[in-house]
Parts: C-alpha cells; structure tokens; sequence
C-alpha cells in the first residue's frame, strides 16, 4: 500500500491523482491533501478520502471549512492553511509518496520540504525545477530518493531512459506540439487575439500554460526541467515539433538507438507511471495502435518563437536566470490575458527581466523567492512602458 | 575484451560483424570463422583475423585453403569443414559471443551447440528459431544466457523490453516496410515478375528474405522468432505496416504505455547493441532527428498477404509446423525465382506442407531436420504438380 500525499489536490493534476487512486483501492491511499482556493472542492475531497490533514490557502477558509466539516460529522482530520499547511501535507510522516501539483512558485517551499523529509517526489509543478531545480535536484540525490516526473515529456524521457544508462544518453528530445501558431506567419503575431492564443490543438489546460503553449515557452521551461530531472545540459536538450503530440517524447542513446514513448493523452497515465515506478500496472488506457495512422514532426522556429530561445539562453546561464524567465512570463502571460500588451510583446518583456537578473547560484528556497518577486516587479515595470504609450495614444 | 566466434563469416551479417570489431579493436576480438563456399573471402578473413579456428563448407575447400594459407606463410590456425567445423567454431572454449548468422537451416546446429555450451549467443539467422525455437529458447534458459536479436525489428524489441518487466508486457508491435507490393491490386499478383519482387523498398539483402519480404513470410517468420525469443504467445505479438522502417518495433505495456525504436538502417547497429549488451557504446550510425518528418502506418493486410496468416497460423500449432512453414517457404521461393511458379502461388505450396506436418513438439535438432526434409519434398511435389500441367499446355 503506497501512501499518498497531495499538494494541489483539486487542480487538474491532483484530481488525476485521485481518480488514478480511486481505480486501485488496494495499492493507494491517501494521507494528505493541500488544496487551495476551491473550498467546496476540499469539503468534498475530505468526505471522500477522509485525510489525515487537509490544507488550504486562506486562514478563513481553513475555520469555515473545519465548521462544514464538524456539521457534516466529519472528524479526525486535521484542517491547516497557508505555506505552514502545505509543508506540513508535504512531509507528513504517514506520505511514503508526494505529488507536486500546485501550479506557480506556491508550491516551492513545500515541495523542497517533502524533497527534504526523504519523500519519493512526483513533479508535476513546473516551476520547482524551472525555478529551484538546482536546489531540489540536489536534495533529492543527497536523499537518495527519485524525482519522477508526471508532465507528458519527462516522463516519456523516464520510460525511454530505462533503455540505457545515464552516461549513455547522447540527446533528449522533448517533442512540441508546436502550438496553435505553428503554421501562422510571423507577420500576423502582432494581431492574435486572447482566444486565438487559448485555442490549443491537442491539451485542454489551464490558462497560462496554454498560452505558454502558444509561445513555445512552455517547452523551453521542460528544456530546463529536464536538465534538472536527468541531469544533463541543455546542449543535450533537443526540441522536435510533432503536431500529433502521439510521441511524448524520445531519448537518442550513444550508439544511434532513439527510444520513443507514446500512450493516449491523459494524464492519468503518467501519474499512474510515477505511482506505481518501478512497477507497471495495468490499465484500461489503450492506444489503438493497430490505428496508428501519420505522425508528422519539424524542427521548432526560435525566430518566429524566441521564448524558445530565452529558455536556452536561461538554462545555460543559470541561477537566477530561469526565476526570472519563469517569473517574467506569468507576469506577462497575465499582462496579454488581460490586454494590456500585444502577443508579440510577451517575448521581450521576458527577455528584458532576464537580463536584469543575474546568474549567481541561489543558495536556498528564499534567495529564489526574491530574485522570483524581483523579476515580476520588473517585468510589471516594463509592461506599464509598453503599454501605456499606447493607451495614452488610443 | 569480448572474444567473438562467428557464423557465417562471409555472408552479410558476418561482414558487418567484423566490420564492428573493427571499429572496436580494444574490446572485441575475433577467435573463430565459419564462413560457407566463398573460398576467397574465408583466406582474406583468415588473414586478417588470424582466427584460431576457421571452417568452411567443403572438405576439398577446407585443402585447398590450408595449401593457400602454407603458402602465404599464415600458420597456427586450424582449418575446419562441414557441420563439425561449424560446431567447433561455435562452441570453441576461447569464444564469449557467438554470433549466428548461417543462412538456412545449415546454421541450426552449430548455433544450438553454442547455447548449449554456454555460449551468449547473437541470433541473426531467422531459421534456427522458426524451426528449432522451442529447443534453443528453452536450452539457453537452462543456461541462463540471454539470446540476443540481431535482426532489426527483434532487436528493437528487445531494447524496448528494457522498459519494463516481461510479465508487463501487453504486446509486442512489429513494423513491416509492406514490401514492394504494399498498394499493388491483388488482382495484378498473378502477373508479378521476379524483377518486380526482387526490388525492396527499404533494405538490400539476400533474393530469398526479399522474396519473403514481398510475400511477407518474413515478417511471418519474425512473429515467430518473437514469440521464442521473448516467450510470448503468437496471439501477443501484432504487425503494423510503416512503409519508411524508421521504427523498427515497438513493445505495448500493461500500463497502455508504448516504447518505439528507432535509428538509421544499418545492421552494424542491432550487431554492436548485441556485441556489447548491456553496454551502449559510442557509434557513428546517426539518425538526423532533427530531420524527421513524416511516419505512416498501416494495418496488414493478410487476404493479400496469406502468408503471414500461414505463419500465425503455424505459431499458434507449433511442432513441425513452423518448420515445414520455412522448409515449404524456402522451397517455394526458389521455385518463384527459377520461374517454375507464379508470384501469388507461393502461398499456396507452402499452406499444403503446413497442413501436412503434424504439431507434436520436437525433442531433438535431429527431429527438426527430419521434419525439414519431409517438408521440402512435399512442397517439391507440390510445385511440380502445380508447373507441370501448365508446362504442358504452353
């Protein structure tokens, strides 16, 4: 029986974690929950689950949810809040396994906490290895204990990585989708609107990630977490669009062997992967492979895509580098959502908190949280340049 | 330092075999040949190799080459001849490997001794475990050493295998080029010339296995050498048509995760994967990824192709039946090539030898040669009743 924690219990990737828990009662239970904002969602997922601790963000909504809970007849869990909460979820000695799934830097500090309390670490969170990888990676070696990744990309690497050893592996090649503007001129990137941006051909996600998506920066930050998640430079890091997103993603080995991994795409199947590593179970996720039809691929245009290339850039300067291309971004993913600047800004916003910040190794969890809000002021500072011309102009 | 005997010195594999050790002088090296008739290429290879043991097929050409080797002043190698040559260079005390590569039914002997002297044994000859799999499979077992593919599609399974346990496997996928005949009518089979069917799209080899390619026997043929080599039933292993052969094959897990190989056609690659297993060494055999475009894929079609519904049909049965299934192909294909029958015939000869052996389990290489020769007289009857009448009336 393996004992589950949840950080971002009712996010999209904790409520995978939960269904995939639910289909093997006998092989997983849950221990702990941290959820965040959806107080309703962790009423319920305390009923169902009955944890021994349940985190929430907010001090209030931790009284308001302990009230529902005692009116209910629900008892012996334990209700926390905040960062305290989490960290708590995180490394509760009952949690032999501990999914990080809350999105953002949120989940920083109690992902490194659990790293640090020995726990076996499925990440899911791109940010604790875009932003902390350093830090965590290292930990987790030190503990002796695997990070195993639960995004599509990395863990296609993982399963394809078991074909050979470290020392073995020649490239990674994390395949792209490539994004809705794959096939859209350069010249018409001034012009796409929110909803263009939110349309993305094969993943249904969350705001942000989709547009990181769009950008291609979503995939320059899995070029970062897979130099973290298997220790490898970023030279070693390879991009290879797929539009069909059926090959998750490949490993091309010393001697010319390229293993490749593809399943459906649900993400049920790389957390149940991850769950159950080294073992494989088996599940009702069946490719049709007799159906398998065309897969195309291309190389990525970092002209047409330049996030692609800051995360390069990034990765190969390191420290506070990829904080603050992570932390740039949200700002200005969020800045376009909200229409204050133009799809083809987004890039040089980015670009110009990079080069602010400076590339020292960041010595602990804090110096990350501060070079990560420097970044945003940063970047909020340059938005307010850009935009506000034009609107004073409008 | 790997010492390596090989099989079949002189064909196509044994080349590339030394074509590898070659390229690694401080890890492999060569102590004993068999090659077959070509008389030439055996004194070249003795005198490069200085091999302590080297055989050929004929005792007259075995003479002939020791005066040639006393007149070249090449001493301290014995030269061998026939079965018991072969034998001798497979189980000789100085070799590690034994790389099987003999052409035919002539290899089976000489490659079951190996395993049964403990040898570690690369297979590249597709008759020893089409007719003689069960014995060979479940003799290696008994010696704990592994079989290694060095065909391919076989050797990528096993590569893919290395992601996970065999009792998680679900399937094991094939890929098949489809031959030169993939989108030819079946209407036009009957009219289909030697020319026609001698022209494969993707790989250069012997008349026979592109023959058997055309037909797909061969792929028939690799359902069944799956099957002993990776102790799977024939109903676990699938063939999916990909007219490129850039992924060699596939293994579908329990989990609904699937693995693919792939990398640039050269047999030099399955051979060092085998030589040096479970190392990966450096190589120069580079698939350009960053060129990847386009994989199609397609289900078989076997109303066109009966062949390969013979061969599942055989596997499923067992015994005598994969044996008559390779005795009768053999056969028939020589007859195709001599022009004695008709492209779209050849299925036929060898479903009448199929049918006619019996499926009782074969105790002895002895019982296989048997059970090969009845075969091949049916299957030669079967042609001249099938060319004869139309001789006649032309």
């Amino acid at each position: 029986m393996k004992r589950i924690a949840i950080l971002g219990s009712t996010g999209s990737i904790g409520r995978n974690t939960l269904s995939v828990v639910e289909s093997y009662p006998e092989r997983f239970q849950v221990v702990a929950l941290a959820a965040g904002k959806n107080l309703d969602g962790a009423f319920e997922q305390a009923r169902r689950w009955k944890p021994r601790v349940l985190s929430v963000a907010a001090e209030a909504d931790a009284d308001t949810l302990r009230k529902r809970l005692k009116q209910a007849g629900i008892s012996g869990l334990e209700v926390a809040h905040g960062t305290a909460g989490t960290v708590k979820v995180a490394t509760h000695p009952d949690a032999d396994f501990v999914v990080s799934a809350i999105v953002g830097v949120g989940g920083l500090e109690a992902t490194y906490a659990a790293v640090k309390a020995g726990k076996t670490v499925g990440i899911a969170n791109k940010e604790c290895l875009v932003a902390a990888g350093e830090l965590i990676s290292a930990e987790a070696r030190k503990q002796g204990k695997p990070l195993l990744p639960i995004d599509s990309e990395h863990n296609a690497v993982h399963q394809c990585l078991r074909g050979g050893k470290m020392n073995e592996v020649e490239r990674v090649w994390l395949t792209a989708s490539g994004g809705p503007f794959l096939n859209t001129p350069r010249s018409e990137f001034a012009s796409i609107t929110v909803e263009q941006a939110l349309n993305h051909p094969t993943w249904r996600m969350g705001k942000r990630i989709t547009i990181d998506s769009a950008t291609l920066m979503n995939k320059g930050f899995e070029v970062i977490e897979a130099c973290h998640l298997f220790h490898v430079p970023p030279a070693k890091v390879e991009v290879l669009v797929h539009p069909q997103s059926t090959i998750h993603s490949m490993v091309e080995f010393v001697d010319g062997s390229i293993l490749a991994q593809f399943s459906v795409t649900d993400m049920r199947l790389p957390i149940l992967y991850a769950l159950t590593y080294p073992e494989r179970i088996q599940s009702d996720m069946r490719f049709d492979v007799g159906n398998l039809r065309h897969l195309d691929f291309c190389p990525p245009d970092m002209d047409k895509f330049p996030c692609l290339r800051l995360a390069y850039e990034a990765a190969e300067a390191g420290g506070a580098k990829t904080v603050a291309l992570n932390a740039a971004d949200e700002v200005a993913v969020a800045a376009f959502l909200e229409g204050a600047i133009r799809f083809d800004e987004i890039p040089g916003i980015i670009e110009h908190a990079v080069v602010a910040s400076n590339s020292d190794t960041l010595q602990s969890i804090v110096e990350v949280l501060e070079a990560d809000a420097e970044a945003r002021r940063y970047a909020r500072k340059r938005i307010k340049k850009t935009a506000e011309p034009r609107a004073a102009s409008v």
